[in-house]
């Protein structure tokens, strides 16, 4: 849920190896893997274990780890300790990373009390909000202080990452904040796309999406049970003057009401609408 | 954070479109920009603009309209009340689903709470939990049950999909509970993975996993900065009997006590090591 950017090239200035970011995505579920391998008392694990236990394929695993110079013994697998130190090393888990949290509504609060950030590399560092009923209240030791504290707090605390979780309409202001203040990182919970300037990360976390995806193949699913969908494709919409002879169709306004009649039957994958579509 | 699943090919018994997950993932940032646009009163809008505020870029968002049969019309873009009806119908949100969730600890109680996902097609229909202290207690109007409850409350609210935010132990037993119940999308949002029969789709939100690829950024950045890095690569293992002569390299321990040398340079992008590496 990366705001559309992949990892640049690097390799000319560090010494980290340059990783698709979708194979970033992976290493912490082969981290999270190892960890719980070594809790039962493994101490290598073949790529077939390993891929299966971070729930991802075994192909995809050894490709990924290779990037990082990781191939396994044959026979033996992965040792496991070691690995798990590799991987740490690569997403910058030597250190506890200190991480600011603001907008302490229900989310935030939630957040600012979980436990799973701790033992996997995160302390929570900092809260803040600018609302008055929740400032000065404290959580699990931690002051919530006021955003206009951000600038002071991060530089103190050597804060780089912030989770952001203010409402839609003050995510940008305080990303803006944020960044002014030092933070590099920002993993927004607001469904809003903020702007950061280059050299600032964001991930996105929406749960409606991550709902709203599921809700997809629910929809996808039931089309296959019943042979039919309430999905009717909008036909193109000519323009006025650029339209050619074929581009007659109108608008399917069965779309807009969304009680399209059950019999219209979708494009098969692969035509196209080149000689009829009008591009914008 | 979908585990490892492709949108499996359909057209031969579903009018839906073939969608890569990709795409299916970014038909929500679509739709919540366009509500947005709708908010302003804007009644269309071009690709760029639409992508702007979706925080894609322009060319992929003009694709994956595509798929969808909406190319847009020239000089004006698209129609902001015709596309989002025709996502909305894609994503199956014609109707408000409902959801269960299950764990009502500090995560489960926040997203109980959470208001965000009414506007964006769902109901909370259903709280279940195990814990004594927590049954009985009513949050937004909602009891909270017990997961025995499971199969019935299922059938009675005709739930298909499940938020997950159990301790990592409960999950796979709940999830089991929650398939058997004929709940057949979950969001996990317990670190691990689970095991689910073929039609059954799991989504992950792990929250450390966010933060774990924001803080390989950071060392990225970090390493960029200062032209060194924690990272050694670790050198492949010879194996006993298969090691060919190349493969005489030990293993880079200082990996493991991660603190290896500055001066380490990982192989440059595009080498490999397949003449002196024992693949597993």
């Amino acid at each position: 849920m990366n705001q559309d950017r992949q990892t640049p090239p690097g390799g000319e200035s560090t010494q980290l190896p340059t990783l698709p970011e979708a194979t970033v995505a992976r290493l912490p579920e082969y981290l999270r893997a190892l960890h719980s391998l070594a809790d039962i008392g493994r101490d290598t694990v073949s790529s077939e274990d390993l891929a299966a236990a971070a729930g991802i394929n075994a192909a995809k695993l050894r490709k990924d780890l290779s990037q990082l110079g990781s191939y396994g013994t044959r026979g033996v697998g992965y040792d496991v300790e070691l690995l798990t130190s590799q991987i740490s090393t690569v997403l910058g888990l030597a250190e506890h990373r200190a991480v600011a949290l603001v907008g302490i509504g229900n989310l935030g609060h939630a957040l600012a009390g979980y436990a799973g950030f701790g033992p996997r590399g995160f302390r929570i560092a900092a809260l803040f909000d600018v609302d008055d009923s929740r400032l000065g209240e404290t959580i699990n030791g931690l002051l919530v202080r006021h955003v206009d504290d951000i600038a002071e707090v991060v530089a103190t605390e050597g804060i780089s990452i912030a989770m952001l979780t203010t409402p839609p309409h003050a995510a940008q202001p305080v990303a803006d904040l944020l960044v002014n203040a030092g933070v590099t990182s920002i993993l927004n919970f607001a469904p809003c796309v903020l702007s950061v300037p280059d050299g600032v990360d964001v991930r996105k976390v929406d749960l409606a999406i991550e709902l709203q995806i599921l809700s997809f193949h629910e929809h996808r699913k039931a089309s296959a049970r019943t042979g039919s969908s309430q999905y009717a494709p909008v036909k193109p919409v000519p323009a006025k003057k650029t339209a050619k002879k074929t581009a007659t169709a109108k608008i399917d306004k069965s779309a807009k009401t969304q009680s399209p009649p059950k019999n219209v039957v979708p494009p098969p994958p692969g035509v196209t609408f080149s000689d009829s579509v009008v591009n914008e």
